[in-house]
């Protein structure tokens, strides 16, 4: 980049939930920052809704956008098409990135899915929330990728701001990675916390949870294990170059862990924590999520609450622990700005010794 | 990349102590993977050590080299010139990148700043593990690679295998840094804990650091702060686009700190450790190297021995800690393979996704 050229990235967004807000509400915040730090000048011209899309190639007016609180006034909105589809909006947008924040589907991978292949054909690059589509095709989208010379990133999907792949692929570069160990969901690891703390049973520490507005109403793809499989599928398919399936996966959820369990652990010198494992044995790989017993001194015993960490043990440089990263939507957004900074500014080109 | 094709790297080395010698090890046991995973055929054409040099524009026979045990060897060795200075030998040589890992001096800079700028000249990228010529002259250097066209990386000058500044600048992009603190010093680190576990003064636990081969004859360096504070310039530096020197950091070491001290900060739920402290207030900064209260839930607070550590808090992805990574040769030298691989094959050329 010349000195005070500015890159103009043109972003598409589908899915207005609480993440798709946080993005929108940190591309106003950072504007500034984005363009003096990364000479970035980032526009949406695309949002998806659930209930119609608004097109505007010249940029749409985020602050009125996102001040809207109705889909009443939402529909009133100049340009906004009730009857836009998900593949129509894609079709018609001059997007460069789409960024896919629907809600996740992880036995379809649907809608995610329809939308990586069509923004793919488009020559856009895509960012995901979502989990769905990697987890059901991870293979298939990294290849449509590829042959239509676009990139994917999907820090959102994996453990929102806590980095995972990144780290693999960059910091640990030219390691064999033998072991990856992951506390991925916040909802459980707080559920542990909050029973091994304050001596709960499993569904007091749920409901707690719950009240807190850290489970969902339905929290079974979080304490059955599905959040942490699918996380971890994507993160050992990205580090492993392998086409692993969730079912794929030994999993074990924390439903039957009680208050017994987590003294006895403790008495034992140590805590459970439930995790995701990969690692390569011989020819073959271990891929598991289960309540597993670390010792006090293992670097993951002492991840508490909603954070998250991931540990990997890797064969010249020992062993690395990552730690924390906020576990909501807000961290979530960062994570997927993070990616279409990497994509349009990698560090290698915005940092003074580039080439 | 094409599918099957293979980018050659011509390395010059100068400095063949430990870490040198533990690097070429490294380009002898990990030749196969490189060139399987990276696409890399790394070759080593020039060395340079304390006694003169060797210059093969061919590649250097490196099981021969690394077999050699004796200065009278390695001089009855074809093309080995005992008279060749090491700007003499960068000049004549055919190097893509300069690795450079002779002894550093805070101070000067020397040797391996004369080095740095000599090779930019030649049109060499440089990577590191020499902190010196970054301390005594950080923007001098970035400025000069800038105007050669070169990158310099220098993982294995801040915290050798614990990756730092790629985190902050990869991870973390997108997020203002609002405050980093490092446990950057092996040594001093498994002196407070030798006197917090052991109930050792700092005589005896600096007595046992020497025993293990832990501390370095003249331990000054590193228990007086020296050491952490030229780590947390170079972080700071980069991360911050700024150009501290090594006098404006305000400096105190481990020397007085006493197992009462170690006792009391453990009545009062926590510990000591010797920090590096660099964070923004204001329109100034704050750079600081200092024995730290922290309390136990600090995620800083239960890294213990000659292990490092590193806590950014960030605005919109909340804190974030990286533990680990070894402290030793091996590991300062899987980060010099690390910035090779980042110049010449970064992840997002070489993952499946590419360009």
């Amino acid at each position: 980049l010349e000195e005070g050229e500015r890159v103009e990235v043109k972003i598409g967004l589908s899915g207005f939930g609480n993440v798709g807000r946080n993005f929108i509400g940190l591309l106003l915040e950072k504007k500034k920052y984005l363009k003096d730090k990364y000479k970035l000048d980032l526009k949406v011209v695309t949002v998806l809704v659930s209930d119609g899309g608004i097109n505007n190639p010249q940029g749409i007016p985020l602050e009125k956008f996102a001040a809207i609180k109705t889909a009443f006034e939402r529909k009133n909105m100049l340009g906004f098409d009730d009857r836009l589809t998900g593949e129509e909006a894609i079709k018609a947008s001059n997007a460069d990135v789409w960024v896919e924040a629907t809600p996740t589907n992880i036995k379809t991978g649907q809608p995610g899915l329809t939308y990586f292949h069509t923004a793919f054909d488009r020559g856009m690059h895509v960012v995901t929330l979502s989990k769905g589509p990697l987890v059901c095709a991870f293979d298939q989208v990294m290849e449509h990728a590829r042959k239509a010379g676009v990139q994917i990133k999907y820090s959102g999907a994996t453990a929102a701001a806590l980095p995972t792949i990144d780290v693999a692929l960059n910091s640990l570069a030219g390691t064999n990675i033998l072991s990856i160990q992951g506390i991925l969901n916040g909802t459980s690891n707080f559920i542990l916390t909050a029973m091994e703390k304050a001596s709960l049973s499993f569904a007091e520490a749920l409901a707690e949870a719950k009240a807190q507005g850290i489970a969902e109403p339905d929290p079974s793809l979080d304490v059955e294990g599905w959040d942490t499989a699918s996380k971890m599928i994507i993160i050992a398919n990205s580090i492993y170059d392998t086409d692993f399936k969730i079912d794929q996966v030994k999993l074990t959820g924390i439903t039957k862990i009680t208050p017994a369990d987590l003294q006895e652990a403790k008495n034992r010198g140590g805590t459970i924590k439930l995790l995701g494992i990969a690692e390569p044995i011989g020819d073959t790989f271990r891929l598991e999520v289960a309540p597993t017993f670390l010792r006090a001194d293992h670097p993951l015993a002492s991840v508490n609450g909603t954070t998250k960490g991931i540990y990997f043990c890797t064969d010249t440089m020992g062993p690395l622990t990552v730690i924390g990263g906020y576990s909501n939507p807000k961290g979530a957004a960062a994570a997927a700005l993070k990616d279409i900074i990497s994509i349009f500014a990698p560090a290698a080109k915005t940092f003074s010794t580039s080439f």
